[in-house]
């Protein structure tokens, strides 16, 4: 897989209704996308599966006794203090450079420079995603035909601020165009109420779980949650960034599903190894196998000073192979947000334990994915090549994951074929996402569910109106059987299960 | 029902855990709400049955075969572009005006004024929710004891300029300190990108239909859909209303289910019934009788110039009775969205028809509905007081709307009653959202089912040990009988469906 992969898959999205650009018929938005008719169902899909495993079946625990997990949906916009307490108005911010030559704009972390090894001669800054053989050529045209051994590496927000003058940014030509890195919040705000001053302004929240630790008290209060149990929210969040990139990965407005688990302090290694096992699981059931997965076990030294562990859940996604990029990360956030907003709310957070007869501040593990990270990870993990197959690529979904379970397709358009179809496709469509495609010749159709990833084709022909069977084609091996009509039900239930 | 009635729900919300007020534990921020473990559950149950309704299982056409509607889910923030072409940037206004005195802020269109008929003395300006009694006592205090008949009632937003110092303000005690109304826009706005000017500025979404609109052309071309069509969506919507109120009624931060359905204007007639008997048909399944909802038919004099009829849906709400508010407007478009989106983007938005070869801009119907909305009318609906039973108040909720469908109530924590509780709580969650609840008298935990809707309680006693039976008992009736363990998962699927 190669960055030319992820140019194929972006397109396949847009051609076939998955991911379109928003307002792309007015050129677009930066970092703004869509999902199309297929997008939708194949992430209701994934947002459907990780609530029904986190809140309403939520699995057994160590005890053997089921976990208790409820949950909630609180507004984007909410009191701006709470971001306050949060960190977000204070930190959340991003190391910013401005190029003068090519006027565009940088985050320094995202950026490495190339410093001479002999101290000769400028440096050049390269995007972090460049490719090998775009550094050497660039080298040796403007370097004096140097390669990279001749270099060091270093991240630009690393950089001192002296040797500035002497790098050459990734799209410039000229040295000393970068400005200072400078810090950019990355929090879109807005004004509640009719004047747009300070005293009205409020932000689109930049991840869910602050809602979870907002309502923390009131479902305490209002349930028979008792601790250790979680709190679980799926929606969207904003994030003002620098450079959106790499598709629907790193978007301006995604979606996020997010558990917060509150256990006592000495349970926090127990519930970690839990929570990073069933995650684990979590993906490997909706189709990622674990090869695929890398667990970074983030250094204690980066760690944040209230977190004893980070993991982060990182895919090997097509624009970062042969490495990978995170797709969910599970840390350790200690009583950290609790004790925070109770400091600048004024409201006790405290968790009162009837049976111990003692309070507490409940310490958090939280297992936090993007649903719309995890849509591309399902697409890209889906997407197949086979060039012996007219459509020239097929998407390999976990059936349970797929947008349509099967296709009901009449084998003409004739009228003793149709009907029997249309009985099929009503009968199946109660229990589950089905697809009747009428028109075109059966190649062609066969071909547009491979693209789309329906696993089972249905094909109603002549032997149908005689003996009730109807071909089953199925979409990895291509292979034909019969099956009679009253079976397919039962046959597709079996396979989504 | 009355004002009262909405203080006893909105305490109930908060006290059951259905709806928090958002950033509770700052004291709130006006018109932005949160929803708690059973709100979520309740909101999902309605939203995924509109889906199913739309999407899944559309309804079969007049033609006695079933319509095609496709799903999208789009970006909050879009090109701002668009909203010009909405007529959002230029027209999306509520005329305000402020008091000097009270420091208020009035929706114009939301006060009246009781002017003198005699044309003697000060008219009183009132909330248009206000009660006729708190009126008639205000009159009585400081319009020397006249009463409402002695006065006409004019709305403020039509009252002459000249007339406003004569007026009292809702709040005030002195004439004249009303502003004239000004126009105030009720998009949020915000800035994409790193500065906050002009060039980027941009607006959070007030509907979501127009994602719909910015999508027909990247739908045609990607499925295989044909006029007529619908495309669906559900998501949230932002209004920076200047008066939010009625609890989750009329707030700043919503969701919306909104279907455009594309059709040949000769067509219009006959898909505009359709779509007001479906969606009737649809509020009736949910828990909402026909008795209970209003059919505005707007008068032609008020519909906008490219619409031949719109019909909005009211529902009885407390604070409206005895009268109605909207619950969802039924609007034919006419083609103004796709020609107004052609003309500001210069992307044609015709659809060919291959069969006629004919191309046209399609004709829409829009059936419209807050999700947000309909949760509220859903509680409303359910809320009956009985004075009878211990909770004082149940929720009489259609039970394919509860949140739980069944509660598994061991008699007591004993060690035989749990482990049966815990076998039938595990057997049943697979198929439906249900409560297992172990502590606590069995009167006050059949108290709070009542108060959360829970149709059927089953509790595990004694004689479960020696022949299999729980008891069941009934919501409404509050009838017991005995049912054998194995029978419970049927029983309760066949009153969900």
């Amino acid at each position: 897989m190669s960055a030319d992969t992820m140019k194929d898959i972006v397109a396949l999205c847009k051609r076939r209704g998955f991911i379109f650009p928003a307002s792309d018929i007015y050129g677009g938005i930066n970092g703004f996308w869509d999902y199309g008719p297929l997008g939708v169902e194949l992430k209701n899909n994934l947002r459907d599966r990780w609530w029904k495993d986190m809140v309403v079946t939520p699995p057994i625990g160590p005890d053997g006794a089921p976990i208790e997990i409820v949950g909630v949906d609180s507004s984007i916009i909410q009191n701006p203090r709470c971001w306050e307490a949060s960190g977000h108005v204070g930190g959340f911010n991003d190391p910013m450079v401005d190029c003068k030559e090519s006027k565009k704009r940088y985050r320094a972390d995202h950026v490495f420079v190339l410093i001479p090894k002999d101290g000769q001669g400028t440096s050049f800054a390269f995007d972090k995603d460049a490719e090998q053989s775009d550094i050497e050529s660039r080298l040796k045209k403007f370097a004096k035909g140097k390669s990279a051994s001749d270099f060091e590496k270093e991240m630009l927000d690393k950089v001192p601020a002296k040797m500035f003058a002497s790098i050459i940014g990734p799209d410039a030509k000229e040295p000393g165009t970068l400005t200072e890195p400078r810090q950019f919040n990355m929090m879109f705000h807005t004004y509640v109420g009719a004047a747009a001053g300070d005293e009205n302004k409020a932000y689109l929240r930049p991840e869910t779980c602050a809602g979870i630790f907002l309502n923390f008290k009131n479902v305490v209060d209002s349930s028979r949650t008792r601790v250790p149990f979680g709190i679980a929210q799926i929606g969207k969040a904003f994030r003002n960034e620098v450079t959106p990139r790499n598709f629907i990965f790193r978007s301006r407005e995604f979606e996020q599903m997010e558990l917060e688990w509150f256990c006592e302090e000495e349970e926090v290694p127990m519930w970690f190894d839990f929570w990073v096992e069933q995650r684990t699981k979590f993906w490997e059931a909706v189709g990622i196998p674990k090869a695929e997965l890398h667990f970074l076990d983030v250094a204690k030294e980066d760690l944040a000073h209230y977190s004893s562990r980070t993991i982060d859940v990182e895919y090997r996604f097509p624009f970062a192979a042969p490495g990978f990029d995170e797709l969910e990360g599970i840390a350790h956030r200690g009583s950290f947000d609790l004790t925070q907003h109770e400091q600048f709310s004024g409201t006790k957070l405290e968790y009162f334990d009837q049976a111990a007869n003692k309070r507490f501040t409940p310490h958090v593990i939280e297992p936090s994915t993007g649903l719309t990270r995890g849509v591309l990870a399902l697409i890209c993990q889906a997407y197949t090549v086979d060039e012996s197959r007219p459509s020239g690529v097929y998407l390999n979904f976990q059936p349970g994951m797929a947008p349509k379970k099967a296709a009901i397709l009449p084998l003409t358009a004739k009228e003793e074929h149709v009907p029997l179809a249309q009985k099929l496709y009503m009968d199946l469509r109660e229990d589950f996402a089905v697809d009747l495609d009428i028109k075109q010749n059966i190649g062609k159709r066969y071909a547009r569910q491979d693209e789309i990833g329906t696993p089972y084709c249905f094909t109603v022909d002549n032997d149908t109106i005689s003996d009730q069977t109807v071909t089953v084609r199925d979409r990895n091996t291509m292979a034909q059987n019969r099956i009679h009509m009253d079976k397919v039900k039962e046959f597709v239930k079996d396979r989504i299960r």
